[in-house]
């Protein structure tokens, strides 16, 4: 296992669900991050309470304003960031926020798609241009050998239902139309990173968390997820640590399996 | 070689490129349908001048005003055209409609990548919704076994550039990063609807036409496509008419083969 060793990490849509717990996760580990960026768009909100104790117990982590579909947020975030690294670069990002409201083939509307497309698509696009001048910096700024988190990296979470290949198995049991053309798309978005940064020495990949109990995963409230977040935060830290060339423009699961387009 | 029997379809786009050449195959067919609607968002303009001219001089061409991002416009055209089939169904759904400006990971803007989107994922779910009604009454009102255009279909015009696994064929030599996520979820989309429509004994498949020396193909002034409108839709046309059940969700191209997502 080569492991995580990184001085620095982002998450977005990290004040609750799987966000929060690799925000956790990262606090926890025998060697933390020195800076973890904990991005959530509402700060001063009620929802980010839980995030705001861990940042006042814990001087590693800075909580940043960030609205994945407003671009200015986005820039501001990543001047802050900047700034605060003092030189040194972004090893990983990991692209978490996302949306899935319920929406069936009869029922999608015009809002619907456009505004899932804007948070799960458009939003990672944009947050990892803005963010992209630091993953450069310490993808140049790293002797090691080959792509890994470690050095830098881009974590787009999907999912399974993003695969067109494996519709057929939940099509009727998740109707959420909207949300998986948003993540085939992401899909796409990883592939088309993997092509344009690989020079940089930028690993990207697209991960599937499982099926998790979040307000996101929990859509149907008569049926539970299959994953509690702890088991899937588990999964993914331990398949972050083993990314390497191999995993680069493909779609892994929390277990570390590959997933077909 | 089944042969495609049809006594309706509808073309969306359908004023010029690929769109206006299909128009102009089925009124050439030896058994033309009865109905052939050829909808564009401006028939009043002079880009609609030589449909217009077709329109003139073929009784059972029937042009329809239809912007894709306008759910007002294509309900009205739905509207018109079960006015105009009088009781019976359409056969064959054409959502050819589509846009590929340049966009790479560094230009692509929140606009760019949400107005691409609304013309080739929105519209085509929007104009599937619309006829949906009028294709379903096809395939109840059909006596033939299986699937197939003659007895009712979507087709959606997708493209190579929109499947995940073939991008590094083409990612540097055609900057669309846009367009090819749009067209993954293109492709997601079709697959949903084979899901969804399926027992209604609706045909879904998503097509590739080649790379077509139309507007849209010359996107590239110094590079010159492939081939001509009149071999793509000769290729187009020739696998409308085998298409069955085993082309049932998946992406085809002109020549009949399958393309991996
Ligand atoms: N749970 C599952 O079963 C499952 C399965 C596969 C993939 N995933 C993916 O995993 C990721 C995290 O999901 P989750 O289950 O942890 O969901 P969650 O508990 O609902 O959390 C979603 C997070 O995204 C944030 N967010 C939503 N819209 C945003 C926007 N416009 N700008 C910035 N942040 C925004 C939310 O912030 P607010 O609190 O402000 O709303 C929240 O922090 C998503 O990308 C999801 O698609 C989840
Ligand atoms: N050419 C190729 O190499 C190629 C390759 C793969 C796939 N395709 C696909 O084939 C389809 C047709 O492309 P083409 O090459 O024939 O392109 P084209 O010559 O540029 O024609 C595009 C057509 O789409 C219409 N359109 C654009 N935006 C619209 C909107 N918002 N509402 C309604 N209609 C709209 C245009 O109407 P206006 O005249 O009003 O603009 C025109 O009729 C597209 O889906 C494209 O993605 C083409």
């Amino acid at each position: 296992m080569a492991g995580l060793h990184i001085r620095s990490v982002l998450v977005t849509g990290s004040n609750r669900g799987i966000g929060l717990e690799l925000i956790k996760r990262f606090i926890g580990k025998p060697n933390p991050p020195e800076v973890i960026f904990a991005t959530c768009r509402d700060p001063d909100g009620a929802r980010a309470q839980e995030l705001k104790n861990l940042a006042s117990k814990h001087p590693n982590v800075m909580i940043l304003q960030l609205e994945a579909t407003d671009p200015g947020s986005i820039k501001a975030a990543a001047k802050k960031a900047e700034a605060h690294l003092g030189g040194s670069g972004l090893n990983l990002l990991i692209n978490n926020a996302g949306v899935m409201p319920p929406s069936t083939l009869e029922s999608a509307t015009s809002e619907d798609m456009l505004n899932v497309y804007k948070i799960n698509v458009v939003g990672p696009l944009l947050v990892t241009q803005a963010f992209l001048p630091l993953l450069k910096k310490a993808a140049q700024g790293s002797n090691q050998k080959g792509m890994s988190c470690s050095k830098a990296a881009i974590v787009n979470i999907s999912t399974v239902l993003g695969s067109i290949e494996k519709t057929p198995e939940s099509f009727f049991f998740v109707p959420v139309v909207s949300y998986r053309c948003s993540k085939a798309a992401l899909n796409m978005l990883t592939k088309c990173q993997s092509m344009g940064y690989k020079d940089a020495g930028i690993l990207c990949t697209a991960l599937h968390p499982g099926w998790v109990q979040t307000e996101l995963g929990n859509f149907q409230s008569n049926v539970q997820a299959d994953l509690t977040v702890d088991e899937s935060v588990n999964g993914l830290m331990k398949v972050m640590c083993n990314l390497s060339e191999k995993h680069h423009g493909i779609l892994v699961t929390w277990e570390g399996n590959t997933l077909p387009w």
